[in-house]
């Protein structure tokens, strides 16, 4: 299916009319701010090329975006969709100029419902604050990605956000009961509700989980809570080989007969730059080939003793080095720090010369993996950090030129490709949890078969027939 | 959007050319088999019309399906998919004639992966033989519908089946991890896989599941497993007001903190039916007016002890006339026995004039749904049965009359408009677990706006541009 990436240019008039939506103070031509909001977490300097929007408009409320997007339609100017920009797939970035759209006005926290353990939300609210808010009245919003200091739920929502507590709570999706979107056309619809089931039509709410934008806008979400546990403990787990760390996870599962909150691993170049980072120190951080982090929660100190321990033994069997319990406030922040500062560190080692990559594979199979990635690091001479939700399959492995080379680009693209030869082998697939958007899609077709890819396009255009909203994302369309 | 609905009739060539693709025992046209794999568990009697299908074809594989759906575009014959036809909304009964498909020979169990917590399973596995197959290696499947002892899991995912332990584990899409479907243009694809997270291009796996059979044909199912529990106590927790047993609810779970994996509901009629059905007593059925069934598991015995004294204490509070804990096999079936069969004892008490029920509101909202109910109840003079699952706020209300009376449809087709305008009202929907299908499709717009009910037309035809399979459902399309 082909679509039509023909589009007008913004012109004085545009932006004219683009005031008359949004108000003066809700539209910027300003160089910079336009520079600025047509950026993510995706480095400049690893596009192809410039991508820049015309305008950044400021949304207020669902009304707004409705008209513009009638108007962008009857024009034909794209829109791309945009929360904090901590995206790391440049699914906010904006691959054919037009409009820029900020959500982040629209940041209000508009219910807290107890008694139906939920909250309905604006998609520009930061998404700690809604843990904090949840908290507050012994309740707990499950959503915990590492960048939740500082991106938005809209965007949580639009790239299906996993983070640290995947693998027991599930990510981002499986926390949404319900959603106010304005589709394409400029319509306005709710797609679920405060509710735990509904079968009525078709599951809309997961389809616009994940869509990156390219469905519709989502302007309020209706979020599912969980009672808040009264106690945690984190288990700090050290081994000397990365197979054996890998082999404890399926251990600490069926024999301890828990799925804990959090399963996270760290290499041990991941860990070391990031003691580096924080000019920190973390036990074993020579010594062990590889990390665990473990969380577990519950409402009877007790018991979460005895469980701790018996996890701290299990993992002994599995050959730890030694088990650390960090039990109280401040050594639980210290690692959590450590754990979610590892790609800012590794990031900061090797800014220019780099790729972060989100692969997914059955969680058995990561101890394969790593292994091939060690030889592919030898044969095609990169080094790497790996890090990521290792009881979920989910890492993330940094790619990375030590030395100055003219040949980068090649240098990584060759890793790469490699190493997604090899996760397609193990049944894995691209992408886990920061999405495909622009960085990814030539890269689809070797996870989707044809039929998928084609079906992809059919779905965007069934949502957006003039192919106006976030164009260009997903999969390849030229 | 327009479909067109001009199909080709079978003729003696069709039936040869399905017997090339399917063998002779592969394909029935006998009167008889016809009409029984043209039902489902929606009485004959309901249907304003009968909906036969010409032939029943029996596959064996996807191939086989995928070389049908090939044939059946180039014809324009329309495909019913069918499970094993315990569905409640006329998923499977063919609305334009043509072939039904039944998977019942696909019922295999493929795989159970303890290291990545998965099953692959073939659709036509009775999803009572997931539950065991994982139990018997100390894992859980946790989808539990009450017909799990004849649907198939296929038909669970096609219709997102709910059940009893929905409010702590999620509907059966909470499962699913990945699919093999076979698209209607003949196409075999894989959506999702063994992994925990996956953004690689759209979710199709959720919007597939719940879709009816109306996107594709779901050949391969990946499940989701969990450690199983040591052990599990159930609470029947007798009321002497609806309002009290519902109140109870929010209290259990805030102040309990913690989500039981059932919280049940029957009301005195339903109680009292069941008892008469299965010939047997259960406590306070004749001095309550509500029961509630809670069911919590754990591994620590002791711990396990102290949370159901813990919720029974909460349960009393809120002024439940007693609290009785079944902890031993022998009571915990003979409870769940009652619950499970509360549907067939209100349909055997009345079998005639009837309408069941499967609305969903907010949780918060049941006491004053069931207020309004006794009204519509003396308003329209009909009588009421009531049951669910009042943790998800999905209540299955059984409205029928019991004397003989000619406009029975007309009595009970005035009360139910009233219900539902009750339940849009209350921020509800028409059905939590059954589906749309053919039976609820003309009050789906009073719960979809018409954007999104031209969105799932459109999203259908994508996937499925001749409209052969499954057609005319979930949605009005005249």
């Amino acid at each position: 299916m082909k679509a039509n990436f023909s589009y007008s240019q913004v012109t004085e008039k545009t932006i004219e009319d683009l005031i008359s939506v949004f108000g003066g103070s809700g539209v910027s031509v300003d160089k910079e701010k336009v520079a600025a909001y047509s950026k993510d977490e995706v480095a400049v300097h690893l596009w192809d090329k410039n991508y820049e929007a015309e305008v950044v408009c400021f949304a207020e409320n669902a009304e707004q975006i409705s008209a513009l997007m009638k108007y962008a339609n009857r024009h034909r100017i794209p829109v791309t969709p945009r929360g904090a920009g901590t995206g790391l797939s440049g699914g906010a970035v904006p691959a054919y100029r037009g409009i820029e759209l900020s959500l982040e006005r629209m940041n209000r926290i508009l219910e807290l419902d107890a008694a139906n353990l939920t909250m309905t939300v604006e998609p520009g609210v930061v998404t700690a604050e809604i843990n904090k808010t949840a908290a507050a009245a012994n309740l707990m919003y499950a959503g915990d990605p590492c960048s939740g200091d500082a991106s938005f739920i809209g965007g949580n929502v639009a790239e299906n956000a996993g983070g640290n507590k995947v693998v027991k709570y599930g990510a981002t999706g499986n926390h949404v009961l319900g959603m106010e979107v304005v589709l394409p056309d400029g319509s306005i619809s709710w797609f679920g509700g405060k509710r735990r089931k509904d079968v009525t039509g078709y599951d809309f709410v997961h389809l616009m989980t994940g869509s990156e934008g390219t469905l519709g806008i989502i302007t309020k979400i209706i979020l599912r809570l969980l009672p808040s546990y009264s106690f945690a403990a984190d288990l700090l787990v050290p081994f000397d080989s990365v197979k054996r760390a890998i082999d404890a996870v399926p251990a600490v599962i069926t024999k301890g007969k828990t799925i804990p909150c959090s399963i996270e691993f760290m290499d041990k170049c991941s860990m070391m730059l990031t003691e580096q980072y924080l000019r920190t120190k973390f036990p074993f951080s020579h010594e062990a080939e590889a990390h665990l982090i473990l969380q577990f929660e519950g409402n009877d100190r007790e018991s979460l003793a005895d469980e701790i321990e018996k996890i701290g033994d299990i993992c002994m069997e599995e050959g730890a080095l030694e088990v650390f319990v960090a039990d109280n406030r401040t050594t639980r922040d210290k690692l959590w720090k450590g754990r979610k500062s590892a790609a800012e560190a590794v990031w900061s080692y090797a800014p220019t010369q780099i790729a972060n990559e989100d692969i997914v594979i059955p969680a058995s199979e990561i101890a394969v993996f790593m292994e091939g990635l060690e030889k592919i690091s030898r044969a095609d001479s990169v080094k790497y950090a790996a890090y990521g939700h290792v009881g979920d399959g989910n890492m993330h492995v940094t790619l990375y030129v030590e030395e100055e080379n003219k040949n980068w680009r090649e240098i990584i693209e060759k890793a790469r490709r490699d190493m997604y030869d090899m996760v397609k082998r193990l049944g894995g697939t691209l992408t886990g949890e920061h999405g495909v958007g622009l960085k990814r899609l030539m890269y689809a077709p070797q996870f989707l078969d044809a039929a998928q890819v084609e079906l992809i396009r059919r779905v965007k255009l069934a949502f957006d027939p003039n192919n106006i909203l976030n164009p260009g994302k997903i999969v390849p369309w030229t």
